[in-house]
């Protein structure tokens, strides 16, 4: 898988043959062909992964059971640290996403959804004990700090100066300050 | 080119021939080929002409000259309601950039670069002056402005509750609240 997403981000999907995916892993096709059925799989799988990833990242912090501003950090941190990690896992998917069946993007948008209902409760939980302003809807909040985190694998270097965690923190203390009560 | 993004949009680039867009525009192949000289041109004007509609936006509110708040609140709800209207238009083109010439990718990448940087100046401006807080770079606040505006078109939908103008609002008010000086 991390020799398929090299070379999906490097050349494109197309381009890739099953032959390189197996000389780049150093594996046979027989090997590959017995985890995966088809290239398009093996497209599922990476991105999968990932999710799975985040998803449980996610359960994790908010099984500590912190108070809302300390588990938005958490999540924020995390989710910034996989992310940076992934980027060439979240680029082929952004590209080739549309390739795979209507039933494995239901499925992916299914998990997104719940991911980010999740973290949506943590903000609206909040917001009506008054830990958290109300002004602008929880929907929003969730939208706007997600979608910076989203974005990062399209202007993310990793030999940038700013490790994602140092990035993680600035995205949480700028979400935070907007969620501060009046 | 409204008819070719909303095929590219609907069934991918490679599935769509010059002869369906010639017959969804009712417009002549001869014709088309007067304009672009190829499918790949076509892709890059749909983008490169959402681009120049947005970059003139931003020159028309910083012309204004008017306090930060104000400049950043007409900049993003003038941002969110051009790209929820283009949502094809960055749908097509964050799945098929990677097409577009090294050369083409570069201008785009300068484009959109100059648009993020004049941003930017507006928050730094606001942050010396002691207007806006510098709690957070400027660089991250304009990332997480612009993040969500560019993930808008992933989870728009124009049938929603919500107007793009009232979003666009709500994401003002979110990045305003953020950067009130303590």
């Amino acid at each position: 898988m991390r020799a398929a997403v090299r070379l999906f981000a490097a050349q494109g999907f197309d381009a890739t043959t099953v032959q390189q995916v197996v000389e780049a892993a150093s594996v046979t096709k027989g090997a590959l062909y017995h985890h995966f059925g088809s290239k398009d799989d093996l497209l599922f799988e990476i991105y999968r992964s990932l999710l799975d990833r985040q998803v449980a990242d996610l359960r994790r912090v908010l099984a500590l059971g912190l108070d809302p501003a300390t588990t938005v950090r958490l999540v924020l941190v995390s989710l910034v640290e996989t992310t940076a990690d992934s980027a060439d896992e979240t680029v082929v998917f952004l590209r080739e996403a549309h390739r795979l069946g209507a039933e494995r993007r239901a499925a992916f948008r299914a998990e997104r959804r719940r991911y980010h209902e999740a973290f949506r409760s943590v903000v609206e939980r909040a917001q009506a004990a008054g830990e958290f302003s109300s002004a602008v809807p929880a929907e929003t909040v969730v939208l706007i700090a997600l979608g910076v985190v989203n974005q990062l694998p399209t202007w993310y270097r990793p030999d940038g100066a700013k490790s994602p965690t140092r990035l993680g923190e600035e995205i949480a203390d700028f979400v935070l300050a907007a969620l501060r009560p009046a």
